[in-house]
């Protein structure tokens, strides 16, 4: 049962699309002494479930999280807010279990019993807002209710369930031409390869470097043509340049965020000084997304929006303060306090609080600072992009995901979990982020593999795909100036990739068969072992080790050098361990704490009883799946049944019931 | 047996007292192709163990880790280098075995099979240096080798293993009066209070503001009347103040290091333009060293040496030209490029490696370039204050640890592991730069517990201190502006701090017993599972738990929010859980995987069969630890019998022959 609780005039975030009528009850859980804040005791039976793209647990307690949409390239356990806002969590022991959303636009504070140890305290910034209570006996029916509160899930093309190869330094055609070749030549299985800052022109959005890409459709159309998708990014920020015609529209239009005298906001993010579209502004925000149709037209069907917290390096005003400031400090002697200051001043430059507190959005004639929506601009980008979808592409799903993102957003968009770093503490951090980014809406989504910043290493990437092939999105990603990571660049160990990537297409018919059916049932593509046995205390205290779909859970190795590790079976189950395409070995493992070697060149699944993993043969690209003939491993001495479902893969309205099929063993 | 290979004409470190003849065979095991480079190829069975205060694993395989020390307060797992220089690793796996050791004082990169999965390459920046192999069939016996040729550890008296309470922010004697106060108060045991650098007048070494301690020398023994030493900090840098008598001697006496002109290299730390002691001056030496009798004089019995890599956060040469750098972005529209290199300017102020190369060292009237030597810096400041300590106290021991260390130094004083932070992270961390650091001969050692930068929690802090009372060094400490981490500040929790803070001294018997041994005949006081059972696979890859001296094995619980951990046991042990002083729980654990519950509470113990762990009775500081009256828990079915250390605590030259005595069950 959802209960809605109003607090003041909240700005509507459109998160819930419809809402329940408001309770008069005194709001339940909650002790609510001082303005804008709720806090409630925990036992120590409570878990608590949640908050979607965050550092820590799956069980967030111990921490103080800040809903505030940042840029943040450290996932590190002291980041207290990555680039997104979902505000939902679930406090679940003996003696509660219920789910809360705090649908705000504004900062928001969770404090999950840092402060003090059995104290989860939630701070809100802005002074109207609005709280949903959802109770219910199980976690999966409070998920499901949720779910279907905030709405349907955004569904990708299923090409984009196939993998990514991504870098920021691929200049040109030339360079993205060789990438695939390397790709089929190998013959390690590719369905995109993504187009990161430097296709555009001086970094203007909806630009094409004709330098590099001289015809560029007939480029996407001959990558196309061997089962390539080219994938672009978009960044918020727009190029001030005269002449240059997205920024004279917008500019002429007032399609931009304004400081407080009505002036055109400055900002400077990669092309130098930028404006910052509202995108609070319905009428900027159909601008902007049918600004997409310059690259749909040529033959694009998939985007990445980026930089959209939105990202600031500075302000226009800010800059010129830091630089008196320093020219001041050089009269000082710089010890202790002036050095901290120096290298503050300079570092505050970014994403600065008092910036994001000097513009402003206007929404229906209204001025409204920005900060006190900041957590809607990513959502709103998203949003102006989908929304373009629908008139641009109304019978085909385009592939459209954000880096910054908040509830509502879930509908319009996948995420990707950012721009890590070539760490193994990632991969850890990965498998738990997916089921707490699937309680708050958001299904497709997955991390840059091999790490996005730093360098990585042959066995990181190894371990880190033995994950992420279980992810929707599976992308290998990495940032200018660190080591080259396309799987094909390990010369030794080609085969050992292969065979990891290889399981991927093999495993596709499950993996998008399990993501339509959380997307259109409003349940967990991964979960928590805790959401299945939720008496079991082994279990709910397990997190390392998630279930995908119904059928199998997985273990991955997440510590360098390990050739195995320890893992909790609630119950009995079979482990499957492939190493290549031929053959497998399966061992029925009892249930308890178990020890299993898993090599670098293996991926270990473990098949719950009375379950079936279906598999497809191998295929080089998503459309050369054969999701007919399917062979399947099983642990089912009495028979089982799975449903699979599949459809066209680019239906806009894709309905569950007769897409499905049934598979018996 | 050692072999030692000369290349070049090397700067003697002093790591190695008594040279061995020089081999005149190709070294073995590497191949040398390059000059100054050393490749080896690794099959997977091979462990490289060692490299001393580094992040990452026991077994250092899989990233690339440099020799240069550095003030680096992220101990994540990208950084290549911390505080430390520690060139001794060891090759172990199924065809070699043998340690070796790289005698330089320059940068030295280790990349142990990162660039390419299977190699392991050491270079050498320096021309000339010394290359040490060690080879034995154990691994036990190759480190009582190099430890011989090292030399022996640093032993402190042996009330520096009592409880350290520290904070950067006591400024007065009111301020720590209370700390001690609030222990005694709670019945929390205590042994120090350490004084950060508020203590001193504007940062000055070796002075005392007397604002704040009117009568330091009445201060100090008071103190000590309630069994509480007062261990102040001193830095390398020293102010350059007109009439400050330590600048003004040292510039007189040409005790400074030199820019390239033979002016008093200028630099800034706290107390802003600073100049450096040459610490490898022999007579610079000896003149600082001498100085810390300002506070022996006055009741001190132990220093803290910090700031000595050294640390640098600009020089004046450069922070003139950064600052003109700056005033010219002004002109810029700053984006992709100029963003990145305006914050690159500023952080690059600190630790600079031109400002590194920039001055110089005089050592028998010839001029040494600091970078080149640059890791026998912490090193020296210790020995100036080691050696000095040996006139001024030549009976009793003096407590002296460092920040910064080199091998060479462990004969001098302990290290503590660096300026960390309040992650659960860094307990694994620390678990594992244990070993690695008797490895290298540093026994006196530990972490700041709680974390040194950012906010603790009261679980965080439990669980560190369920491993640091196992840690020779046990001392608590955090930075200004985090939150107060003193237990007594946990009002809910004092009861299960105390109970762990007993235990420490209870155990103290057995602690200080195993790391007298460990000193004085070379070995572990710390040791990896695979030292032990090194043809046991699952004990050799095991990277969280560690043998304490030849009892006891601990496996601390590191992740937040578990109630227990997996524990891998390669023979039968009798696990013990102390809850509180009254009482323990014992259960005998079969060999192998194992899932044990560990409550926020408790610590656990593993006693191998056939051993005894001695125990004293609660005390409030060592000296008041009953050393004759002992219980045993033991796992000895067939009797055992304990070589039990003890001594006066602060004899200069114990001897092991003569204070051993058995115990029997």
């Amino acid at each position: 049962m959802i209960k809605r609780f109003v607090f003041g005039k909240a700005f509507d975030t459109e998160a819930v699309k419809d809402k329940p009528e408001a309770c008069k009850e005194k709001i339940p859980y909650f002790e609510n002494a001082e303005t804008s804040s709720f806090s409630l005791e925990m036992d120590s039976s409570d878990i608590v479930y949640g908050l979607g793209e965050n550092v820590r647990g799956i069980n967030k307690r111990g921490f103080i999280y800040e809903s505030f949409c940042t840029d943040q390239p450290e996932h590190n356990e002291n980041k207290s807010s990555l680039y997104a806002a979902h505000n939902f969590f679930i406090v679940s022991g003996n003696k509660k279990n219920f789910g809360a959303f705090f649908d705000t636009p504004g900062k928001v504070t969770f404090d999950i019993g840092a402060s003090s140890y059995s104290t989860l305290k939630v701070s809100i910034e802005n002074t109207g807002y609005e709280i949903y209570i959802i109770e219910n006996p199980t976690l999966e029916l409070i998920i499901k209710e949720f779910r279907n509160l905030i709405g349907q899930s955004y569904i990708p093309p299923r090409w984009a369930f196939g993998i990514g190869q991504s870098r920021w330094g691929y200049t040109c055609e030339e360079d993205i031409r060789k990438i695939a070749e390397n790709y089929r030549k190998n013959k390690l299985p590719l369905d995109m390869v993504y187009l990161d800052i430097d296709y555009m022109e001086k970094f203007k959005d909806f630009t094409v470097n004709k330098k590099s890409f001289p015809d560029f459709k007939n480029f996407v159309s001959d990558m196309k043509k061997n089962s390539v998708r080219i994938v672009p990014i978009i960044d918020a920020g727009i190029k001030m340049e005269d002449g240059f015609e997205l920024y004279e529209e917008g500019k002429e239009n007032n399609y931009f965020c304004k400081d407080k005298d009505g002036n055109d906001f400055i900002v400077g993010v990669w092309p130098g000084k930028c404006c910052l579209p509202d995108f609070l502004n319905p009428e900027a925000r159909e601008w902007f997304g049918m600004k997409y149709k310059f690259l749909t037209d040529q033959g694009i069907e998939g985007f990445w929006n980026d930089m959209n917290e939105p990202a600031l390096f500075y302000s226009e005003k800010n800059l010129e303060k830091v630089f008196d400031q320093v020219k001041e400090m050089k009269k000082l002697n710089i010890g202790l306090k002036e050095s901290f200051a120096l290298k503050d001043t300079i570092l505050n430059l970014a994403n600065n609080t008092d910036d994001y507190k000097s513009f402003y959005h206007c929404k229906d004639g209204k001025k409204i600072r920005h900060y006190d929506v900041h957590n809607l601009y990513g959502y709103n980008m998203t949003r102006a992009a989908s929304e373009a979808f629908e008139k641009i592409s109304p019978e085909k799903r385009i592939l459209i995901f954000s880096r910054s993102s908040c509830i509502g957003s879930h509908r319009y968009g996948g995420i990707w979990m950012g721009d890590n770093m070539s760490r193994w503490q990632h991969i850890l951090l990965n498998l738990k982020m997916l089921p707490s980014l699937n309680m708050c809406g958001f299904l497709y989504t997955g991390a840059d593999l091999g790490g996005f910043g730093e360098n990585t290493t042959e066995d990181l990437l190894l371990r880190w795909y033995a994950l992420g092939i279980f992810m929707p999105l599976l992308r290998n990603h990495s940032a200018l100036g660190t080591r080259e990571q396309e799987p094909f660049r390990f010369k030794n160990s080609i085969e050992k990739f292969r065979n990891i990537l290889n399981l991927r297409y093999r495993l596709l018919p499950y993996i998008y068969s399990e993501f339509m059916k959380a997307a259109l049932q409003g349940t967990m593509y991964a979960s928590p072992l805790g959401f299945i046995w939720s008496k079991d205390e082994d279990a709910r205290r397990t997190e390392d080790q998630i279930m995908i779909g119904e059928s199998i859970m997985i273990a991955p190795v997440y510590e360098q050098n390990a050739t195995g590790r320890h893992i909790y079976l609630p119950e009995e189950m079979k482990l499957v361990k492939f190493k290549d395409s031929e053959s497998y070995e399966e061992k029925i493992i009892p249930a308890g704490h178990n020890f299993v070697h898993i090599a670098l060149d293996e991926v270990a699944v473990f098949i719950r009883k009375g379950h079936i993993l279906p598999l497809a043969d191998n295929a080089e690209s998503v459309e050369k799946i054969d999701f007919e003939n399917l062979t399947t491993i099983s642990f089912a001495e009495k028979g089982a049944r799975y449903e699979l479902y599949t459809d066209d893969g680019e239906c806009r309205n894709p309905s569950l019931r007769e897409n499905l099929r049934s598979i018996s063993v």
